[in-house]
Order: C-alpha cells, then structure tokens, then sequence
C-alpha cells in the first residue's frame, strides 16, 4: 500500500460542494465523487477513500485543496498526477502529487486552512468576475470593515455563526489571521484558522459588510459574537466568492 | 433624436465574437447582436444599429469595451444603464452609459484600444484560471520575452501578421505601448495601438511563445516582421486569454 497526498484546485460553480452525500438517493456531482471515480478506475474498479482537508460548499473553490488516500499499489506521483488529469473532468486539476508518510490524513494532519472570500461592491459586476466573487453593490466604510476583521481575530467561541446542517462537538476556533483590505471597489478578506464551521466565513463576511454599510456596530458585532445565537448574525454572502486558498501541515508529515 | 457612448463588460466564452455575421443563415450569438435585440426592445421594435470601439473575436472577453448608437428618443443614461441591464444576457453587463456628442463613433472616433494578454505556464493550469488565460506550460525565457515585446512598438507594417478574413485597407499600425511582465508562472502582455489587425494580438503573443521558449531568436522576429508573409509567423495563442481593457478618444468627443 501507498499513501498519497495531492493538491487540487477546481472551479466549483458547477459541482455541489467537496463531499459525496451518502444518504442522497440521486448521486449530486461532488469534487469528492469524481476523484474517487477516477481513483477508481485507476484501481481496476476498487474503491478508494479519499479524504479532503475542506469541505467546501456548493459553488466554493479551491486552488489549494488537499487530499489524501492509499492506493493499492506503486505508482510515481508524476504519473499519478497525468493518470488523474487524464480522467478528472475539466473543472478539477490536481496541482501537485507527493507521497505522504502512513499517518497522514489531509484533514485531521492540517494545522491551519486560508480561505479567501473576494467581493465586488461597484454598481454593476463585469461579467468577467461573476465566477470567483460575490456582489454587494453599494461603498463600504473601509477602515470599520478592516476593524471588523481585525476584532474577530484569536481563539473565539464562534457558536453564533453556527449553522443548520453543522456536527461539530465544539463551536471554539482559533484564528490566527484575519485581514480585510480594498482593491478599487473589491473587497478582499483572508483568513487562516485551525479550522472553521459551516459556511463560517461567509457569516463572517456577511457581518463586515453590514459594519462597512453602517447597519451594525463594532461593539453590535462583538455582542452578536457573544450572544451565541444565530438569529442575532447577519445573513451570509454567496458561496461563489470564496476559495480555499491553501493548508499548511507539521513539516514531520510533509515527507 | 439622442446619441449614445456606453461602456460594455463581457465574459467571451460563449459568444461568437462581437460582430453580427450578415451573411450567415443561422444566427450566431454575438455581443452586437445581444445588444441591438435589448436596443430594439427599448425601442418598440425598432432596429438600433450599434458600433463597437472593439470587433473582439469569438472568445475574447472585454473589460471596457464602448459602443455607440443612436435613440429615437430621449432617456436618462441612468435609465438606459439600468434597462438595458435588465435585458441583457448575464455575460453582458453595461458599466456605464453617457450621452454623446453627435458625431461621436465608438470605432472611428477612437484615439487608441487597450488589450490585455494573460499567458499560464505552470504545468497544470488551475481551473479557476481556465476562462480568462491561455496555458502554454513550460517555463519561458522573460527576459527574452519583455525584449521581444518591446521590439515590436512604434509604427509598423504588420503585413506578416494578416489573418485570413482581414479587408483592412493598409496593415500599418502604431503601438504605441507594448510591455511583457511576470507574475510567478503567468506572462502578462499590454499592447495599446491606434488599431490592431484581425488576431494580432495573438499572433503576436505566439511569436513572444516562440522567443521564450527558444524557438526563435530575437533577429528572426525582426525578419519575420520584415516579411510580410505570414506563413514565416508563429502560430497565434488561444482566444481565451485575450481582452479588451480600455479604449481611449479625444477629449472633446466625450460630453
């Protein structure tokens, strides 16, 4: 047996999300799905689990997902990586392929995840754009959203954002970066965290664009994150703009 | 009778290019064509008929393209932005609309058209990339490609780079900007000209491929632009990595 880890990057507007939905009765075209078809077939029909290190949403991207699985037999990660782009459709490309030590598993082995949501707020979207960022038309106050993201930074209990569809034992995440800027009338936010919740951060920056419009506060913020009650926090903003830019892993599991 | 100047953003992918094919017994999907349907319908029924600063090939996108066109009656630009929006495909987008000066020609009133070039050349090009950038892979010489690019400003005859399908008068053309850079693996080409040929740009680009990779000195594109033969010419990159950025008019045409 050997035991890989790729790097993935997809454009997810026409795939509903990472994971396969076991308990769904039709098969919905998951990123997950057709890495383990293709996985398949280059198994002779046997089925390989393949773990991911995000789960990302319906209609998120990636340009640095991570994955890891065991394959039966020998195979150089070059050709690996052809084999795979050779049978993967158009919108997933594994980037890279390495072999991983025994212990790895993409998820569980990740120390931190950046994601990156960018959104346009000018009149009109050029239609360029429409693929890879959100749309809220209208100015933002720039400095009260870089505050905004500044003030949610550190380790939090971010039982507030936590949506329906959400199994996690505990609602506590450590954000160790969380930065919002301005290109023009793009806002651009990063974060990296030891791990996020459900759609967590488009409730994030869902909530700076109602600081940055002016119909919440820094310090209505701040109770909101306290309150640990969903009702309380703004609606998020749409998948499309965020990607999952990149995991970062112990050098002792990176071979 | 009022005169219009209207700025347009289109993702190229799935039209044919912007120019209405006459004489063509089917009817391709054009940005002309998309246009002058949403025109007519503002218009009771009326054929409008619309200019383009840029006659943009099938599958290049625009950032600031600017077209022309004349209504039988007044209304506010706003409102003009705002219905046309409302009508368009939404891989069309009107940015903005002013009222023109009565001799004012999306085309011939232009001083210069702005063109963007994005080139990948990682290995495996990222699928959120796929719309919007050629992929060559296979690092290039950038050196040799910002002097290649720089070599072919000023007014020249661009006889060896006439495409089939050119009825242009005289192939002499001014580029007055021509600058090849790099961000990591992607070769970012700016030209801006008094006018450009049909698939210049991308014959152009080819060339600078070819440079970069060695397969053609630097004295073999001076000769190659000597010759006015275009069978001497590299062949043109894809149509997808090509847009149309801006283009620029005299002072006084605009209101």
């Amino acid at each position: 047996m050997a035991r890989f880890r790729i790097t993935l990057a997809y454009d997810g507007t026409d795939f509903e999300g990472w994971q396969i939905q076991a308990r769904s009765s039709r098969k919905p075209r998951t990123v997950q799905g057709s890495l383990e078809d293709a996985l398949a077939r280059l198994s002779g029909g046997n089925r390989v689990a393949v773990a991911g290190a995000g789960r990302t949403d319906a209609g998120v991207h990636a340009l640095g997902q991570v994955a890891s699985f065991e394959l039966p037999r020998e195979i150089s990660p070059d050709r690996l990586l052809e084999a795979l782009n050779g049978l993967l459709p158009r919108d997933v490309r594994v980037l890279g392929a390495h072999l991983a030590t025994p212990d790895f598993h993409a998820r569980r082995s990740a120390l931190t995840k950046l994601y990156r949501y960018v959104l346009d707020t000018d009149p009109v979207q050029p239609p360029t754009r429409r693929r890879f960022a959100g749309h809220v038309p209208g100015r933002l106050d720039e400095r009260a959203v870089a505050e905004a993201a500044a003030s949610v930074m550190g380790r939090r209990d971010f039982a507030s954002l936590r949506t329906a569809g959400s199994d996690t034992k505990t609602t506590v995440r450590n954000l160790i970066r969380s930065e919002a800027c301005f290109d023009g009338g793009t806002l651009l936010y990063e974060v990296e965290a030891d791990g996020f919740l459900r759609q967590m951060v488009r409730n994030l920056v869902g909530a700076f664009v109602a600081v940055g419009q002016g119909r919440m506060s820094l310090e209505a913020l701040a109770s909101a994150l306290e309150a640990r009650d969903r009702r309380q926090w703004p609606a998020p903003v749409e998948a499309r703009g965020l990607t999952l830019v990149g995991v970062r892993y112990p050098d002792s599991v990176l071979t």
